[in-house]
């Protein structure tokens, strides 16, 4: 439960893990147990209370995460027992979750983790970014941050279906390695010097003269790296600025936006809640990729079952992950939090 | 003729008036006697040496401004003497064309500076950043900097023809009145205040929350205080950063541009040249806007000819210009170099 909105770096002290009585579901309600749940950077600016583009979540009550897990009891007939389902109400082992909030996952013969990555936010966010916002094609020359993050590892994989020359920026030599094994041409840990160089001597490896499109996963300095470099038209597709969500000052933004201008780019953020309308096409696209092996899942479990969430969520915020964050729950989670006969258990308060 | 590269604000002893014959036009060429040239932000872009969106001046010959100008010999068919014409070679009273580079004006019977200013550069500007890139539509609330400026003063009109609510910015209350007089709904001299209080105070008078479009001629303060307070799905059109023309150093850029991910906001920048395929349909447009009397041109006639068209510039830099700036020349110049008879006069050097 969120217990206080963090400031700056998030607290343990800022969430509680207890123990509740998970009854029976209400009419149009299934109860869920969770078999997975996600930990993502968006989840950091729901704990802050300034609103930002969703909700705070309560203070108070359990935070919300997209979550697979298997109906275990269900008061609505549009959502059998034994469905696998994608919710939100996660951070918990077994949840009361009304049906319509409930999405019954397509190719379910999947593994779980599939349906919270290429399948779920990130992979669909990739996707969006680089089909609807940057608009990749063929010959362009592509620039992707944390591109061995869960959005940024699909970006380069399509971007290379889509016929482009991909340059991948990531923050240590592991990741980099990672993100050259998805296919990008280039790829190297921004630690090693300073973007804009980096970012210049990869175009000159790739013998390019500049960026077509940039997807900033990151802000910063890598937004203000690649601006120097846009070529004419190009499209700079705003994901995410992880740069500074722990800020608590505005950090300056690049000085050097008249590029933009001379360049006639465009430069568009996007968040996926406006483009619900393209999931089935997306994930007839995705589940193809994936079951022909021309897209591979990358991501990374933390153990601990609920009660490592929270470690799990500093961590991924940290950057220790590659690819999509996850931590399985319940029978699927090493270190689960009560085990199975927590459900209708009295809780010890 | 331009001398020496400006560093920071133009010097007079950059540039140099002489006197040369202007002899007959060769095959292919014409013989124009300018009427009236334009002076724009961008030439000082120009006569720096770094390459922007255009080629720079070359030193030591005449620098380039749109001109129209009547054809008084002609070496070349599609071009007769007689003719009203625009073209690039101002900055002198007489210029020997190659005809190609001349455009035969339509709608010959407005006065000159129509072609320069509402159906010239600066208004073509304005109708592609309202019409296709912020595309502003009935019922819109749009925000336009440079308020008295040549663009500004033609977006705040189109956009009332569209149907929206204007907020205007200027930088004077002369200027802010002008604003008004052109239909703007609020309009305020940015030296009254900080541009986000302004802007918020303005907001509030109009029943707004927020920004639809930011039409930017000025960048800087007022393109942060614009990201601040945007409406879903804002559409910015960079058009001009007149804020960091004379800076020598970069100057830090918006501090917020994360709010273009919350509100899923597009900022795009534009250049007349990669949409002259709209000429027919602007010109059009605008010249029977220009006849009904729904759009007024706005513009400064600075007086001296061509000896005082330096000075003209540098007002126009330095913002004592409503509308578009010209400078009339020769037969129409107060303050002709020369006179006529400049015309095969033999040079004084």
């Amino acid at each position: 439960m969120l217990r206080a909105r963090p400031k700056g770096r998030p607290k343990a002290t800022d969430v509680e893990l207890v123990d509740v009585v998970v009854g029976a579901p209400d009419a149009g309600h299934v109860r869920v147990e969770n078999l997975v749940m996600s930990v993502e950077p968006y989840m950091r600016g729901r704990m802050g209370g300034e609103a930002t583009y969703a909700e705070p979540y309560p203070i108070g009550e359990p935070m919300l995460a997209p979550t697979v897990g298997r109906v275990t009891a269900s008061a609505d007939d549009t959502v059998p027992v034994g469905a696998l389902v994608l919710h939100e109400r996660g951070w918990r082992e077994h949840a009361l979750v009304p049906a319509s909030e409930c999405r019954i996952v397509a190719h379910d013969d999947l593994p779980p983790v599939v349906h919270l990555g290429l399948l779920g936010i990130p992979g669909m966010t990739a996707w969006i970014g680089a089909e609807r916002i940057a608009r990749i094609e063929t010959g362009d020359v592509v620039f992707v941050s944390s591109a061995a993050g869960a959005v940024g590892s699909t970006v380069v994989q399509i971007a290379k279906l889509r016929g482009a020359t991909v340059i991948a920026s990531a923050g240590s030599r592991e990741k980099a390695a990672l993100a050259r094994d998805l296919g990008a041409d280039i790829a190297f840990d921004y630690h090693d010097g300073r973007v804009t160089d980096l970012l210049r001597d990869a175009l000159a490896q790739v013998g390019a003269s500049g960026l077509d499109v940039y997807f900033d996963n990151v802000g910063g300095d890598h937004l203000e790296a690649a601006i120097r470099v846009i070529n004419d038209h190009a499209r700079i597709a705003l994901c995410g600025m992880i740069s500074i969500y722990n800020a608590e000052t505005p950090l300056p933004g690049p000085s050097n936006l008249i590029k933009l201008i001379w360049r006639r780019a465009r430069m568009e953020g996007f968040l996926l809640r406006d483009h619900l309308d393209a999931r089935g096409e997306f994930e007839a696209q995705m589940a193809t990729w994936i079951r022909m092996g021309a897209i591979r899942p990358v991501h990374t479990e933390f153990a601990g079952g609920v009660a490592g969430a929270w470690d799990a969520f500093l961590g991924m915020l940290d950057g220790t992950a590659t690819g999509k964050a996850v931590v399985p729950l319940g029978t699927l989670g090493a270190g689960t939090h009560g085990g199975n006969d927590s459900l209708d258990k009295e809780a010890n308060r």
